[in-house]
């Protein structure tokens, strides 16, 4: 399967192409470039936000529907209202799960292994295409909307990069949507920022934080960084922010229906909890230990599922995807209809007024299959509610015993069951919300042991909810920096910075005891072949000449026959190939890098094929001009030419092609005994898809030191 | 100048001795490295963090007793008054000039520049010394307890690097106060990394703002960045912030004196502006131009000023130095008690009740040579006060008209002038305060033409005080991202993000059109030859080969002469030799590349000396194990072994030395003609310091690419 990626090349191939067109460029060009790159950033950071809104409102509508018509049904019958709660859900779930088999298959799932991966050099086919957007936008409406266990966040991420990619192609291709003028940008370098920009995008409007959006690019997907980078990835963060702001100001007004009036921070808790002593650290670190246990259990039942998906249920067809989630789905609106009513209620607290509340309404104390009026059901209030509702009603302050260990234990277990089951399947699907629910509730419930235990008045449960949707998400992703920030921006409350470190710290390095993070073992499944930043251990004692697999190079000669360089293509899978020139005197010189995809570009377009086998360049001086840089550039996603798809005749096949002016004349290369950790770290470093082994030097030409790079202008 | 610079090895050099080493070690001593370094990174977050409220507590009680004394005597005589107010700070200024300029004179200035160019690889002569460190601290508490124009936050990151450095090397080994279990890190790498941790930590210090110390060492400081350094960098940072709450906590009870307490935020101004209309937004783009401006012109002068300083006045020696800077207090207290002096008072408003404060307490409306009971003067308000409150004035909401448009004019200019002046003198100084200062009185101006021109009542002053403070920082020092976050940490606001962002997109704009920022004009006057990271527009067209200036490579053989050797070290200052071995049938082979050092610890441990000219294996096999990988290492901050301190007899110049085992047998080469701009980011990325340039290989022993690394453990 891993045959179906590729890598990508983020090495500038200074072939003679484009040598040619960076003469003919000015610096004026480079002004032009920049405009158009900040510009490029706007849009993305437009879009992103549009479409997080654009989900955000709909999902919401859709809930607000589906709870109010459920509650005015219940009022008769409460079988009634399983059938239509189970229903509505099921109908959003299969168009969601339809148009994603249907249209695009790459929409599954969170993408965020993948978009990881394209950052690391590797091109997964169809991530970044039109339809995959357009899928992954209705298709995250449809699941999240139709209650199943799992969030939009990842989703958004995948949408944000997607958006990136397609306006850094100027639109879509396939779809005729694209503009001459924005097509700059299309080298996998200038497509790798662009990616970087709408994935922090994506973040920013899923959470609502800009910073945290920054740094989760930084520090989770990219693998390479460039501090120019930095400010343009942030400008698009808060382009997001302003649009998602400026939408929020408008929907005041109620025009979004049930979206109304939220404030740009998703679970405000400013107000809570406002000092801690030394002895909460004890319960704190043993909530990172459980975020530490049940997160890599998460990873180790999802890998498991996973596998068992994709090597059999999957094989089988669309059909069998739509019927599993479809499952899924009437199972989950089961239980989360069904449980509540198990349930004794509680009696609602006398200090608050808003009590009862209607559920899927905003607020806590969910008045749910209650005999009495002045009473609530507390596993309805988190179970029997939309996600976003359910974590702000854990997060809450001021709510001392709302909820019953009983509830929360039921609520923890089964909740967890459904998300890990859910994981996999073929809709769109994020693993933040899901593991923020997990999270906050054995959160929670250790907040209710160390208030009956503590017993200080200070004291919130809201807090260690918090505390634990940190826990998981630390112990599943084993994200840290960035996901500290994000706690600190969707809670609001700086204060609880350091505690968060610290049940990170704790889950993290628990998780690692057992397992990769979440996305690793995704991408790993997926066979995404990810490079880690940090070199294995046993490449210290290994060469670069022992790192090659394969002993004998494929190499070109310089000037080669056509009908010879068809079957060297035909009979091995190699991506590049070095070029070698023999000299009169018999002497050879490797002059440079040859890509297949170059190759074919050449192949299919003849017009460089001649009848001699001499150098072209040997009879005029200076090579013709044949061919402008942009015809090389693989487009987006695509799997380029294939061999299959070029028609040579005879009397193509018999003739030469000189291939000095199209290859790398400067690959990067290493000497042979160089350790394989320094191979590594240049080859991870610079992005780079093929390194040179060559023998030892024989001389030395010059040196170059600090003081030669430091050219004035 | 220039020569005085060095570049830092971060490479690992993989030579014999090295190799060895690391035979001997297993995984479990990389856990206890990884589990050492955690341990570091918490000892200097903690080593900052005290030093942080050291410093903070210092200065406060310093200027609480000034003002209190001033104050006391000025109820007799206003003359009486100022000749103790001058004199007090005067007192401050030579205590901490005399420190400085007799015991530590690295500790001048703010440090950052020198910082910044050793994470960029060079390093300048005693900037991470224990006394650096120490007459920082001293300095800092002299130079900002005296009233002069400068802040306190750009010593802190240079003490939280030398912190960190010292930590490293396992204490000051000149001081003999070193243990041996800490000194695991004495690789120029290794200490890299925690001077990027001691870096963000004296931010994360000096603003009380974790997430922007991060950034900060990010974006500005460091040139290469790790993402696994990114959670140690974190934790640094959240242990810091931990330690000064913790501190301030314990500062509530009172037991700090003048300190006070102070929240943990700086200038806090959540309560402030709660809304802004897009008409807001001309004026504010208003500030960011004139941030450009005043930055760009900030940096020019400085630049002469510092130009003019280092070529004339300072050559004269420590004396001159001493009077300069007792002259620039004497006309800052002179000034700052006068100019008040020349203001009329103006009645209280009403409805304040804290109308009037005595000067050098907190609050606004400071009473100061007024006649009337119930006035205050609003220019000793900001002037005649500490640098933390007058900015907490000018900050503050709901004080609408509290300033008159002539007093901060006044002050604006002359602050202005006093901070160029007092830019580059022999103490300790920071640009952050006094640019916040600036910026504010600008930001307050205009916010004040807004108030009375739109007329709304939402609007605050203090807001545009808040932007202009952003944007005479990003005019000046072109910082980006950090400041951002910085700013909204220290007001602890993040509605004004996008508007902070705003501001300093156009101020960086408009500073970018006329010089650089101020850490790299100053940086460069300095001759620290930092590489930006942008290879520049020229090395497109040119190749390695081009590059090298010296044509003539200075090459050792294998087996030198020491006499040969000596002389060759003599006659040039190069750093990095190739050496290259002669095989019998007269073939060449550039075997790796030796260091000066190196070449210079073995001269003077005269172990290796043998009698023959063959090389030292060719009898036994392997080669004897003589050195172990630390005594390569070179000491922090010093200059490490010199020519003129080994002594040679004539025996010893006759004998030879073979090379072979001490050099790096795996140097980066480049083939001749890659362009400079591939070079440069190979260097730059890498952070070498030598690239060999090489003739293009004969033959491809291999080739690597991604499937090559991926190597399961
Ligand atoms: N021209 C070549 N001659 C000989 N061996 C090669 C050549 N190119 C690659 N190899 C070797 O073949 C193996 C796989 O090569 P391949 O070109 O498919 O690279 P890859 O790792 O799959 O990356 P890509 O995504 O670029 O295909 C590697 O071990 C590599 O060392
Ligand atoms: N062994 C050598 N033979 C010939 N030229 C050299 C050699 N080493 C360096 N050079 C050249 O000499 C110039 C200055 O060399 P130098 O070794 O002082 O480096 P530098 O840039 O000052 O860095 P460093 O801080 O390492 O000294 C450079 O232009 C470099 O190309
Ligand atoms: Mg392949
Ligand atoms: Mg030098």
């Amino acid at each position: 399967d891993s045959s179906a990626v590729e890598s990508l090349d983020y090495e500038v191939i200074e072939n003679y192409a484009y040598r040619e067109e960076q003469e003919k460029r000015g610096k004026l060009f480079v002004g032009y470039q920049v405009s158009l790159k900040w510009f490029l950033a706007l849009l993305i950071g437009i879009g992103t936000g549009i479409a997080a809104i654009f989900i955000n409102i709909s999902v919401e509508n859709f809930a607000g529907w589906k709870f109010a018509l459920t509650f005015a049904i219940i009022q008769k019958s409460y079988f009634a209202g399983l059938v239509i709660y189970v229903s509505f859900n099921l109908a959003l779930v299969f168009s969601s799960v339809y148009i994603v088999t249907r249209f695009a298959p790459a929409a599954a799932g969170s993408g965020i292994p993948e978009i990881k991966g394209y950052l690391n050099g590797i091109d997964v086919h169809g991530i970044l295409l039109f339809r995959t957007l357009v899928g992954k936008i209705f298709g995250s409406i449809g699941s999240v909307g139709g209650g199943l266990a799992l969030g939009k966040e990842g989703p958004l991420v995948h949408i944000g990069a997607c958006i990136a990619s397609l306006l850094g192609q100027g639109g879509s291709t396939k779809y005729h949507i694209s503009s001459r003028w924005l097509q700059g940008f299309n080298s996998d370098r200038d497509r790798r920022d662009l990616v970087t920009c709408g994935c922090a995008a994506g973040v920013a409007a899923a959470f609502r934080a800009p910073v945290g959006g920054v740094l989760f690019a930084l520090e989770e997907v990219t693998s390479w960084w460039r501090s120019q980078l930095m400010w343009r990835v942030f400008f698009t963060s808060a382009v997001v922010a302003v649009v998602v702001r400026t939408a929020m100001a408008w929907c005041k007004s109620g025009k979004c229906g049930h979206f109304g009036a939220g404030g740009f921070i998703i679970w405000d808790i400013s107000d809570g909890q406002e000092d801690y002593s030394f002895a909460e650290l004890l319960p704190m670190a043993v909530i990172g230990v459980i975020g530490g246990l049940l997160g890599a259990l998460f990873n180790q039942l999802t890998r498991y599922i996973t596998y068992w998906r994709r090597n059999y249920l999957h094989k089988k067809g669309a059909r069998v995807k739509m019927i599993e989630i479809c499952l899924i789905s009437v199972i989950t609106s089961a239980v989360s209809f069904g449980l509540p009513l198990l349930r004794k209620c509680s009696p609602c607290p006398e200090s608050e007024v808003e009590c009862p509340n209607p559920p899927g309404m905003y607020g806590n104390y969910v008045n749910f299959y209650c005999l009495n009026d002045k009473e609530y059901n507390d596993l309805a209030t988190i179970f029997f509610n939309t996600q976003d509702d359910a974590i702000r009603n854990l997060f809450s302050a001021k709510t001392i015993h709302e909820y019953s260990a009983q509830s929360l234990l039921t609520f923890l277990v089964m909740f967890y069951t459904l998300a890990v089951v859910t994981f996999g399947t073929a809709v769109p699907a994020g693993q933040f919300v899901p593991g923020i629910m997990i999270g906050s509730t054995y959160g929670r419930l250790v907040g209710m042991f160390v208030v009956s235990f503590y017993k200080k008045p200070n004291i919130e449960e809201g807090t260690y909810a918090l505390l634990g949707a940190a826990s998981f998400l630390g112990g599943s992703m084993r994200v840290t920096v960035s996901l500290c920030v994000i706690m600190v921006e969707i809670s609001n409350n700086l204060k609880f910075l350091p505690l968060i470190m610290l049940v990170l710290l704790i889950s993290k390095a628990v998780g690692d005891a057992f397992n990769d993070g979440l996305y690793e073992e995704q991408a790993r499944l997926r066979g995404i072949p990810l490079l880690e930043s940090r070199p294995k251990y046993q490449m210290r004692r290994m060469t670069a000449q022992e790192g090659c697999r394969t002993r004998k190079v494929v190499s070109l000669p310089r000037v080669i026959k056509v009908s010879d360089l068809v079957s060297i293509l035909r009979c091995n899978t190699h991506n590049g190939f070095p070029v070698i020139d023999h000299s009169r005197s018999g002497e050879t010189l490797v002059i440079g890098l040859m890509l297949r995809s170059h190759l074919l570009v050449l192949l299919q377009s003849k017009v460089d094929f001649q009848h001699s086998s001499l150098p072209s360049d040997s009879r005029g001086g200076s090579f013709p001009i044949r061919h402008n840089n942009s015809e090389f550039i693989k487009p987006v996603s695509s799997k380029g030419l294939s061999l299959e798809d070029i028609h040579l005749s005879q009397d193509d096949l018999d003739m030469y092609i000189d291939l000095a002016p199209f290859l790398n004349p400067s690959p990067y290369i290493v000497p042979e005994d160089m350790s394989l950790t320094k191979v590594y770290n240049l080859f991870r470093q610079l992005g780079l898809r093929h390194i040179l082994v060559v023998p030892r030097p024989s001389r030395v030409l010059g040196l170059i030191t600090r003081k030669d790079l430091l050219i004035e202008d």
